[in-house]
């Protein structure tokens, strides 16, 4: 952020009290923390992986700076050997994660963290923070470009996004779930995902006459211009675009689209359409825009409007009929030992993790098996992959074409109803045999550990 | 951002491209651009304003810095004098706007900008984003203050925010709206909010015994503890505390408090309450916490749930039942010439505005009405005030803690049924005479210049 240089601050307060606890109590083991999604939102049956790269360039360069130490001294909450010992810390940790752009499914891990527990403690708010979000909004947008029939999305969400990183991430999630562009380009310049932009009602307004505003664009624009056209009619709006496209094509210059942003969009889109071919002009795009989510899109799908491509803002960059998901970074094992919480409803699986994907001979996707980490199940690809050494990220990213292209590959071979954007079908995903004992058998020795004891007190 | 030197990028591509034209097509005059909210979402009969701050600083320090000039060469979109043009431009223009901590309603002006047309269109994307999140969480926290009976809020929704921005703002908004603090380190720093923090599941998991990790923490913080109980069961959590209280009160200490995360929240609290009462701990504080919004809250303010504090998280935090708002940045004045648009649905008001609030003899707010910024409505107290003039700030910011009690004062003389967070009773808003003449004259004028023409075509 302009105003915060040590992204460490970035975390909850309890991090830090935990922290000076386990440093006094000499508790300094590795410990594995797992991060994983405990439910289905309404309408989801699978997600997309996203975030990772984040949270990898947190994690390498984890540092509390001198800014940083001044202010928790000035909180006077904590001890000074503590204080001392945050000026030194580092992340020095494992990392094992899903790659971005992959399908994962409920209760799978998608990053499994192995750290001195200090390390591994402090950094969860951050890695939730951002997993959370590119998680959430990559399956958002996995299912506008499901629904939408091949035609192009673009998002469109930035000015309604949760602040300025949502924005920003929104972006780039949305275009690893298969969007085409982003209007947003301050995306465009830091991820060189492609822009794409037409017009705002403001700019006819401030035209005394609708067609001015369009002449005065495409004078400014004439290889690239797209035309609002409902700012005051919309069939009205499209008429005079004609007339602009008819001005263009006497100077040997193409009118390349209109967009239509309110009004019933699925009649409107025809009588559009219809009166730009009748005047010849077939190629002239229509984008359709104006609160649209996968419900919309599919409606508009369903009907057959004559749209080309979709502007899809609010509703895909806040996830709103699903707005968070119910992710959780719990520890799973402790200096050696599996453990878990018994709290309710919210019962932990313990150890560390990988999980095996089965396909059939066609690569379609079977089912998925949460394993133990050094299982091995022939015939299935192993999701979770070591990306952190030591603190160090191993090898380079991929590029986010290269993932963008491997989740359109992998999506497209699940299962039709998995992909239903309503009451989707469950993916099979079962515990191997060996999770499932060790499950049964560390829920035992909890309950006689901890609450025999308190039933004699 | 750590990623982002110039936040001028933060923009949709078409802000750029309409500069682009308005300045090829010689448009240097002023406009007026007014940002307003038009409709409620459910259940919410009135907004908390925030955000102003971080909007007037943008503004004030608009610019493009090199970089950003270099990558919008490198898109081959821009002509070469629209981009020298951009390297010298700086915000030059006037804000009203409703000051930070106030109410406000539905189609009321928060903000109006006037500045030379391509300044006051460029900044709509970073104004829109950073208002509609501020409000959109200020109104949340404002609603659980509102239903949690006096009882102290804590911010604890980092971890699930959508992005960093948004966890930084989220602590700042619901501080505005009546919260007591925030688990966010970075945002007690930036801010100087309170922070507050208990302890995680983890903490307690990698302990073999609870009690172990119960007598840990509280050596580490004897004077500041409050112990997480229901990681395994949580009366059984409760007996165990009360041993490490008593285990406390035997070295002249004293444990502060134990959280609740999940279970049934109102039965479980009159359990753990009786349990330390019965032990003699009746200073013990209950803080309650899991998935709570101002519903929740609500039910268990009904039944008297013996809670002394909330931890409220994600859900407030992503304004979990409305994640957006209907904010729109609309022109309504252009060289002097009124504006607005008549698209379907969202029909705007012409005319730079004022909103004028009576209240009666108690103080309690009677109705408000919109006017042209020019009237007077004696008797009432004007809304907007000039924050900027010629790119300045004007004056020094109010503190948080300013901004927070003018919040809560006026959110007491805001009438109960308003302020009921199901269905609540419409608060009065009228037009001026004036302003309703202008717009009828208006739309009838945009009528005969924009349609009749099109039906000629």
């Amino acid at each position: 952020m302009e105003y915060l240089n040590s992204l460490a601050l970035l975390t909850d307060l309890y991090q830090l009290t935990m922290a000076q606890s386990y440093l006094q109590s000499k508790k300094s083991a590795s410990a594995t923390f797992s991060l994983f999604v405990r439910s289905y939102p309404p309408h989801r049956g699978a997600f997309v992986s996203a975030g990772l790269e984040h949270v990898l360039d947190f994690l390498q360069g984890f540092a509390f700076d001198r800014e940083a130490i001044d202010y928790l001294t000035s909180t006077r909450m904590f001890a000074a050997d503590f204080l001392d010992f945050l000026k030194g810390l580092r992340f020095t940790g494992e990392v094992w994660a899903i790659p971005e752009g992959r399908l994962f499914f409920k209760d799978e891990p998608i990053l499994e963290i192995t750290a001195p527990i200090i390390e591994a403690q402090i950094v969860e708010t951050f890695v939730l923070n951002q997993i959370n979000l590119q998680v959430l909004i990559a399956t958002k947008a996995a299912r506008c470009v499901h629904v939408a029939g091949g035609r192009a999305l673009v998002d469109f969400s930035l000015r309604r996004t949760h602040g300025i990183d949502a924005g920003i991430k929104v972006a780039r999630s949305s275009y690893v779930a298969g969007f085409s562009g982003t209007s947003n380009v301050a995306a465009g310049k830091i991820y060189g995902i492609p822009i794409v932009g037409t017009m705002a009602h403001s700019f006819v307004t401030s035209f005394e006459r609708e067609i001015d505003a369009f002449r005065s664009f495409v004078t400014s624009f004439p290889e690239n211009s797209t035309l609002l056209i409902d700012t005051y009619d919309t069939v009205a709006g499209a008429r005079k675009a004609v007339e602009v496209a008819r001005e263009m094509a006497g100077k040997g210059q193409r009118l390349r689209g209109v967009r239509i942003d309110s009004g019933d969009l699925a009649s409107l889109a025809k009588e559009v359409r219809r009166i730009f071919d009748e005047a010849g002009f077939v190629d002239v795009k229509i984008i359709g825009s104006g609160g649209l989510d996968e419900y919309d899109l599919a409606a508009l799908t369903e009907v057959n409007a004559p749209y080309d491509s979709y502007g899809v803002g609010t509703k895909m960059g806040v996830s709103a009929d699903a707005p968070w998901l119910d992710m959780a970074y719990k520890m799973v094992e402790y200096n050696g030992r599996p453990v878990l919480k018994l709290s309710t409803g919210k019962v932990s699986s313990p150890g560390r993790k990988q999980i095996f994907r089965f396909v059939d001979g066609r690569g379609q996707l079977l089912k998925d098996v949460i394993a133990l980490r050094h299982e091995e199940l022939p015939g299935a690809e192993p999701l979770l992959k070591k990306v952190m050494e030591k603190g160090e990220i191993k090898g380079a990213y991929p590029s986010l074409r290269e993932i963008r292209e491997s989740f359109l590959d992998e999506f497209g071979r699940l299962d039709e109803n998995t992909r239903a954007i309503r009451n989707p079908a469950i993916y099979p995903v079962e515990l191997s045999p060996r999770l499932t004992h060790l499950k049964a058998e560390i829920e035992q020795q909890v309950a006689q550990t901890q609450l025999p004891l308190t039933q004699s007190i």
